[in-house]
């Protein structure tokens, strides 16, 4: 069977037939031809596993590796011992590739061994003897803040991994002038992103090209920086490759640390490649979910509508070690206070260690945690007020050429039309008795232009080919957001070809340009915009060898190159001129996206991204009020991402955005028992499958904003952010009472009808 | 272990220090982690085989292919009905894929099997039937000439592949002037350039971005182009990536076609990645040998030593298709008239089709055998006018300045010089009794001007990282000649940095600039020049970006980055400005060199190349006058390359090529019985050992030519082409007698010692 490209779609990307333009890339993925970083294998390779810590929190008395050193076919044994000279983080540097003195959690990683086969490296993971001391553990962030708390980190006094504390106007003005004060504590559990492929990785060393990492990463180059400092390696002697992904969602931003750095170490010490692929156990018990959050939410509102204030006691919870879970809290704390006109907020912010799994970051990074809460606590005013939540939103809501609390600057804005839209699909003004209607709304940044204040942009290179195609090599990432049928696309209408003659290179660190990754919605708005720069960069060249090649000027109309005498060139003839002018390059485009600083300040007040986007969903939900199980029907999801690229990418965003909104809002999140996961399984952790999917109506409100290559912004993380909301509110307007616990599970529901106080 | 970088060592490649630098490339290879092609292997791989002709020349009847296909495994088969309509060649269009209407050797390639291993896929073979009809064959190719020949390909009347006849000068002025003519008919044998790695492929197809060829090769952009052909794909759609190479010695130029359009045509078939991988019997029953020739020449003299004119009539055996022959045939005709100042050349070659295996090309591209015959020539002119070999050599042989017969230029010349080191060095003038002595002299191109009238140079990128170290990014390889050393080196010295600063990136065609290949001695000379080029132009960048940084201007001195005012900065430091100023792109130097056209005229008269290199090399031998066995004491092998770059990996060229060249005099050359070869395999086709070899002492008339980077030039193909001459005069010294057949065995000396017909 031979897969045939399609050579027919249209150029102009805004067009209803571009709707078909699909990244080929799929293909791969649908017959099963795809090669994920598991499926990985190199001659010569050793299995990498790390013995870890069956303690909540233990000293470590010592490590007998003799035995397992001893073992036939044992090629490398690490411990802590050796690398306490390591110390490595994200936000906060409290790790070490191995625990040195003492483990902080079950899962910790203590030891690591390279062996020829798995079996073997399993059977040397058994044979190392560990002697502990158990300590006292906290698994309650709320507790592990207590004076008497035990302590995890001895630099981190009273389990303090992070803190913030903020306030903007006058709060209480805010709550003196406000007719009502609503408040509630509102649980978000820890979430796992699943992807369905966990974290592998094989490192190759060599003493020439250095370290190559085969992972499948959201960020590579962070992770390569971190791992370079590890190694102690120059950075350029960090490479990492990337296979194609199996899903990422946030969690493969900065993936799996510890095991690329023991991989890599393993494979130093070994002197053969090593793979380390982490079992789906580990990937619940030793993985990054999205930190846990304790919300305790108050709310100033005048009786016409008004939000007035806002105040916010955040406790989030760590679990072990830090990773993103610092960055995670502070826009969990702080990005939804920009939705609506706010002129008041306070805030606290504690992140604090447990004897937990450490945490990561999940898809719209804490966004979604505070939006529940916030969209959870204006319906309930709104009630109190009686006054319709739509027009309560529509009062509040931003818009363009806004400051908001935290000095965003609010650019092209349809977040009023979004709701409006999203109401009226849903049939707000018709709703059906028996039925629960929820609204919410939401904002989310593209791009960070204070992350690092010195790399707020992107850059691109695309290159003329000998055969008159089209070739971009780009910093971004593709791993299934439909990134590179974008990306083909923005650099097809630069030059005026067909985004079938556009191939996407997959980032390898050596051959593309730096990026901060595939987060913080960036790819479309700035990476797109570095690939529009970059097109129009070759553009411009490939029209001067033209010009040099008939003696006249040269432009591209519809799809064709042509003289101003009439004389037709094909891009094949340029790209082979260059050719023989340079024996050998390829004319390449460069483009270079560098967004101006930013207003940004110590406290954090400042416009922090180029741009923002702007959603409303709206549900229609049932309550079985024998059961108390939640039956949704439908999803209405409008965005307003700018102009959309490609509208059927864009559509299996908002589908899987949304599924996995549900999935939070529903079904998902830890369980633990005294530290220990008791669902480390996709068989006891319940995602939702497609047959647990209520019908879900993507809306696509375009209103181009001029920041984002040809007016299109980010949509990727924003979909999962209002779903919470939107759920929560149908369920409680269902149920005549709000749940305040995710998820909402028919128990906390049944509990809430019969009028039982909700166990927090 | 973990293996270290040498951190220390010179700048100055010239100088004697450097003779230490080498390249770390080397260690993965002398600690067998290097990963070669036949290593590689991928998900879902499967294995292809070839089904090969038992006949010399038989017409094909019928193929059934059914029980091979309905065996479990089996993916795909292939034969030769299907692809007619897919013709290529490399010199001449004379091949396809697969055989369709009949076969011409003994090995003809007739089917191909994909399936899951390789046990299933030999099963498969075995099970294809395949109806043939024996026609009668030809193995001589001065029979194959003659008009009652059997007829190899319809479209080639009397066999004859190509042909060419040139005359310059008056010959017959030549010869009436002449005081002595010689004249000898010299044979040479095919010689299989014996890589130590068989030739392997894994071919990858992907709709998105094409065929992936895993397959080391020298000159791989050769053989995308001809893969494009057949398959019928974009350019850009086929990609060739290298993985570390066992071997090339001019056999991986084209390496063997059929391997790579066979695995692609079965990967697309079947679906799956798959590797066909050449077992030791193929590599001489089917790969690409060079040609054996049948070389007649006659030599006009005045009798004080002058020579007058030479006349030569040349057959060369094709085999059964044509790949590089033609041109290695042209080499062979004439590139060795350049040696001498020789005023009146007429030669006659034809290049003829013979049912047996057909052939390719081997290091000094056919130069080595011409330079047997001549050189022996000259000492039987010099024995017969008692004339001093040397002085006959010194009388005659060209110099800076000289336009040769054939119109090349001769420019930096240090031959004489060569000449007179050799026979110094061997102890020319005090001669051992019982010992016998022989000199050679040599001239070989750096690379063509000619080949390709729009591509006569090279390109490269090179890079600045953001650590400051510095990447090459070239279209040359390195398979083991020290290219990558040498490049390092030259980067290194145009930017003041010491060359373990610098990186060489293994050449992939999606990444790599495109070049003609590691061939013709081109890459230190003219690819060398392009990474000079590149250097310079980064060092402009750098000094641009760092002013900007500083403000004020800033140059590099003893490895040291400073401003005027005495302000030093890190390379990192201005990687790290441009980096934030671009977004995230590496400054990047562009090199591009690009020579100036040649007079070269239709009649192949003009310069060929850029420059040339000179050799002049001399033995010192004895015969075993029982068995007739040459014992070869010591050769001495002093070479004009121009400056050296590397003296490590110079000598390294020496003793690589003088081996080989022995192999050639001494021991090497395909046994054919009847159309079949009787020594496949390394046991009985004898190339040296390291026991075998004698004394070679390496040494260098570095005269700096300006043509290559820092006064380098080629050196690894022109070490091969003197020791054929040398040995054979050595022996003849020795013996009293020259035998005029290669390979020199005790056989043939025996029999010339006692006085019998050299049987030819």
């Amino acid at each position: 069977m031979i897969l045939k490209t399609p050579e027919k779609f249209t150029r102009q990307f805004g067009k209803a037939e571009s709707k078909g333009y699909q990244s080929p890339e799929v293909w791969s993925k649908v017959t099963g031809k795809a090669v994920y970083g598991i499926d990985l294998t190199l001659p010569g390779m050793l299995h990498g596993k790390i013995l870890r810590s069956p303690f909540p929190h233990a000293r470590i008395k010592q490590v007998d590796t003799r035995a397992a050193e001893a073992l036939p076919g044992v090629r490398a044994v690490l411990t802590g011992a050796e690398l306490e000279n390591r110390p490595f983080g994200i936000a906060v540097e409290d790790e070490l590739p191995l625990a040195a003195d003492k483990v902080r959690y079950i899962g910790d990683e203590v030891a690591a061994v390279a062996a020829v086969d798995l079996q073997t490296a399993e059977r040397a993971i058994k044979a190392i003897k560990v002697e502990y001391e158990e300590l006292p553990a906290v698994y309650d962030p709320v507790e592990a803040l207590k004076d008497e708390a035990p302590l995890l980190h001895d630099n981190f006094p009273g389990n303090i991994a992070w803190q913030r504390e903020v306030e903007r106007g006058s709060l209480s003005a805010a709550f003196t002038e406000a007719d009502l004060v609503v408040e509630e504590r509102f649980t978000v559990p820890a979430i796992h992103p699943a992807y369905l492929e966990p974290i592998a990785c094989i490192a190759v060393n060599d003493p020439y090209t250095g370290i190559t990492l085969h992972t499948a990463l959201q960020s590579p180059d962070a992770v390569r920086e971190i791992v370079a400092r590890v190694l102690k390696y120059p950075l350029s002697k960090v490479n990492i490759n990337g296979p194609v992904m199996g899903g990422g969602f946030g969690g493969r931003v900065y993936g799996n640390l510890k095991v690329y750095i023991l991989s890599a170490l393993l494979a130093i010490k070994s002197g053969s490649p090593v793979k380390i692929q982490l079992t789906r156990e580990e990937e619940f018990t030793a993985g990054r979910p999205m930190i846990a959050a304790v919300i305790k939410m108050k709310m100033a509102v005048r009786s016409d509508g008004t939000i007035l204030g806002r105040e916010a006691d955040i406790i989030t919870d760590n679990g072990a070690y830090s990773a993103q879970a610092p960055w995670v809290s502070k826009t969990l704390s702080e990005r939804n206070d920009s939705v609506y006109r706010i002129p008041a907020i306070k805030t606290r912010v504690r992140l604090a260690y447990t004897n937990k799994v450490p945490t990561g970051q999940y898809r719209a990074y804490g966004n979604q945690a505070a939006n529940f809460a916030t969209e959870s606590l204006i319906d309930i005013a709104a009630k109190k007020l009686d006054l319709d939540p739509l027009e309560l939103r529509l009062k509040n809501c931003v818009r363009e050429g806004d400051t908001t609390v935290h000095g965003l600057q609010i650019g092209k804005c349809g977040l009023a039309e979004c709701l409006q839209a999203a109401a009226k699909e849903i049939g707000w003004d018709r709703k059906k008795a028996g039925r629960g209607y929820g609204l919410s709304a939401a904002i989310h940044a593209n791009g960070s232009l204070v992350f690092d204040k010195n790399f707020r942009g992107a850059s691109a290179l695309v290159r003329l080919e000998l055969d008159g195609r089209i070739t971009i090599f780009t910093g971004e990432q593709d791993y299934g957001q439909g990134t590179h049928a974008a990306f083909a696309q923005i650099a097809a209408r630069a030059l005026d070809v067909s985004p079938v003659q556009v191939t996407v290179e997959s980032k390898q660190t050596k051959t593309a340009p730096f990026s901060t990754g595939a987060l913080a919605m960036r790819q479309t708005t700035v990476g797109g915009k570095a690939i529009q720069l970059a097109a129009e960069d070759l553009r411009e060249k490939i029209f001067k060898a033209a010009a040099e090649l008939v003696g006249e000027p040269v432009a591209m109309e519809n799809e064709v190159l042509r003289s101003i005498s009439g004389q037709e060139l094909e891009l094949a003839e340029v790209a082979y001129h260059y050719h023989s002018a340079t024996s050998g390059l390829r004319m390449t485009g460069e483009g270079k996206f560098v967004p101006a600083e930013s207003d940004y300040d110590e406290s954090g007040y400042g416009n922090i991204s180029l741009t923002y986007s702007f959603a409303s969903h709206a549900v229609e939900a049932e309550i079985d009020q024998a059961t108390g199980e939640l039956i949704i029907h439908r999803l209405v999801a409008v965005h307003d991402s700018g102009r959309i690229v490609n509208h059927l990418t864009a559509r299996g965003q908002v589908y899987g955005g949304a599924a996995q909104g549900f999935g939070m809002s529903c079904f998902e999140g830890y369980l633990f028992d005294q530290g220990r996961v008791a669902n480390a399984s996709l068989a006891d952790y319940k995602i939702p499958t497609a047959l647990d999917l209520p019908q879900i109506d993507p809306l696509f409100i375009e209103i181009e904003d001029p920041a984002g290559p040809y007016g299109s912004k980010g949509l990727g993380e924003i979909v999962m952010v209002p779903v919470l909301g939107a759920v929560a509110n149908a369920a409680a307007d269902a149920a005549g009472v709000h749940v305040t616990d995710l998820p909402l599970t028919a128990e906390k529901i049944y509990q809430a009808l019969a009028g039982w106080e909700c166990e927090l």
